[in-house]
């Protein structure tokens, strides 16, 4: 088989470690000159392919490519842009493979998370349909740890570690304030639908509930009055509590907690926040004095508390992926897979991306607390592999030494495309 | 002279490094037999005192002692509790001195920010002038950095390199995003009136402008039109924006911009929060999507991140401290002093408490950019230091180590008392 041109596009909302992935894929797609000719990056994922906006990689030095693996955020641009169904555009999908096709495109790496392995998905039967020969992998990125198929995915354990590692100090400044100041301290944390980041906070427990941490997990139907009773007992006994709330979590009607009415100072509707709406509860019904926080983007680029483990694996499923597509494993995803304890060990094997796309992997019932607030050892004994070690960026003045990539884009071969 | 005993204590909001201080005071006594019998600390600060709470440190291993040097939060607790005036409630004044006086306690170190210094001063005053024989010292502690008399204040450093770690973080996930997504990015920080926090943000550029962020100081009156000119020129220009508020951020009224009328889901006042007040005034009047993190607690107790200069600081005035007692220099601050350019480097000298305490130090006109926005080149330079190298803890599985005490208070001698 001649060598083909092979394509990465990052996908979706961005992490701490998918630049390790793409570090992954570029760093072995070069080592297979025989198999791999030109290695492009989508500028701003697949809009980039849709407008022919296609990065040259090659321009970028083996040492801006290997800064990747510790950088954060998408190098090349990522997009929240999900292509529909063929059968209502079909001239989006059409398109793809003009582009693929002018600039002899045979591989295309997909590195997103649930729509994205969807739309992988679908890109692969399209091209099989109209007889293109392309080779597509979807390559596993979300915090929110929500696929199918895989044990865990890469950026999760580096949000869990950062989790872990703030509640634990945080925990810290709350407990020695508590007696005449802040009792409560409220952190919001990602996950619309699952709780896997809420979860992790409960790692920052050093023993059995010791710092006490409350736990309201989008799973588990927000009820005020068990809320606000475990608060005041975890307050009355340990003089502080902190509480970890999911920004999906819901009451029992199924609507957000952070689905606030309100205005603000300029007489806008305030964009939502649920820790703000906690506190205020607290401080309302219980009388404590609450702080809280919302990490928001600072928790999935948080690359200097990056977990190892979770680096090694977005590494390995870059390179993984690449190694497939020579294989010409085509339409599958490289998944993580755990072995057997009790020495947590892991390592890559294929899964279907139909049986990986569009299911969304839930917090399990037997990791939440029979009470609802918390995690069980079945969760810790998950969880705590995902955080093991840590992976410093390399600092320059004080701060991590980031890289910007070049991103330059080869000549246009086709008309203007308008994505829709 | 008889070897006295010496009493530590923890005042106002923790830090990263306020236990680096305790380890450097308690390191130091322990080395000074001669001179120091006892070392004691206030559970809660002076509250501890007031109640004759002491707890006994001698208790601690050596090994637990150092670990506070790499241990947020205040390890025997800390208050928020301003004694009054002599004249107004000489009774607590007095009520110290009886139990310094039980105790032998011949050396008082006040750990704390301006009111606690306030405070030092006065114990000093009052035991002249009752002709207690009391050394009093007041050891700088304030991640607001707005005490006079000291070039820098630990746990400063440690903020500042947070904050300055966060952004540029945040900064790469916003550029990755902002085609199809999230085009700015607006940070809350510390700061009710001094904005060296907001400050110490801009260092999270590379270059000049790059990534763009838009600082709004307490120290800046807030103009609408032209912020949301400036925003829009960034965004127009760079594509996103990253902005970082003060809490502590007025309108040209003098009125907090985060000061909501507004009520929450559960029908209460909510809790300010001047980071989604100023995403919502961009969202509306600008139309430009905006997430909004407020990072509260985490800034101040993320000891994983710390400035290895702010760490060496914050032990040596404890260190210092000790000194300074044991040659009898009574009513003094250690100082930080800044040696003269082109390379940085630091000592300690002393202040009296009276030069030291009432005085807030606001960021310096020179060090905000002509347009209001930003920091010149003179706050980089100045800024630049204290951000140096990383003190990263000892992980023990994924999470740092931090240390317990055990806190065990010694026996009382006097009736109990109830602080006002």
């Amino acid at each position: 088989m001649a060598a083909k041109n092979l394509f990465y596009a990052q996908s979706g909302g961005v992490t701490a470690v998918i630049n390790a992935t793409a570090c992954g894929v570029i760093e072995t797609a070069r080592c297979h000159s025989d198999s791999i000719n030109r290695i492009f990056a989508g500028r701003n994922g697949i809009v980039g392919a849709l407008r022919e906006e296609l990065i040259d990689t090659g321009l970028e030095s083996d040492q801006a490519i290997a800064a990747l693996r510790q950088t954060p955020g998408g190098a090349f641009g990522s997009c929240r842009y999900k292509l529909p169904s063929v059968e209502a555009k079909a001239r989006e999908y059409q398109r793809l493979l003009e582009v693929f096709e002018a600039h002899d495109i045979g591989m295309f790496l997909y590195n997103g998370g649930g729509d994205s392995l969807d739309t992988a998905w679908k890109v692969q039967q399209y091209a099989k349909q109209q007889g293109y020969p392309l080779i597509v992998i979807g390559v596993p990125k979300t915090v929110d740890n929500d696929l199918a198929g895989t044990d865990n995915c890469p950026g999760f354990g580096s949000v869990a570690k950062y989790m872990a590692v703030s509640i634990r100090e945080a925990s810290f400044d709350v407990a020695s304030m508590c007696e005449t100041s802040t009792k409560v301290f409220v952190m919001e944390v990602m996950g619309r639908h699952a709780g896997w980041i809420a979860a992790a906070a409960g790692l920052a427990q050093e023993h059995e509930g010791v710092p006490p941490i409350v736990i309201l997990f989008p799973e588990v139907p927000f009820q005020q009055a068990a809320f606000l009773a475990k608060m005041k007992a975890e307050v009355d006994q340990h003089g502080y509590c902190v509480v970890v709330v999911s920004e999906g979590a819901r009451d029992t009607e199924g609507q957000f907690l952070a689905a606030a009415g309100s205005t603000d100072a300029f007489g806008h509707t305030q964009l939502g926040g649920v820790a703000p709406a906690i506190a205020s509860l607290i401080k309302h019904q219980l009388g404590l004095k609450c702080h809280w926080a919302v990490a928001d983007y600072l928790q999935r680029s948080a690359r200097h508390i990056a977990s190892a483990v979770d680096v090694d694996q977005a590494y390995a499923v870059g390179q993984a992926a690449v190694k497939f597509a020579i294989a010409g494993k085509a339409g599958i995803m490289p998944a993580l897979i755990r072995s057997a304890s009790p020495q947590y060990s892991w390592s890559i094997g294929t899964v279907p991306l139909a049986s990986a796309a569009n299911i969304e992997k839930l917090l399990p019932k037997e990791y939440i607390s029979a009470d609802g607030f918390g995690i069980t050892q079945a969760a810790k004994e998950y969880l705590e592999p995902l955080i093991q070690g840590e992976a410093p960026p390399s600092y320059h003045q004080g701060l991590p030494d980031y890289v910007r990539l070049k991103n330059q884009l080869i000549a246009t071969k086709l008309e203007p495309f308008e994505t829709s």
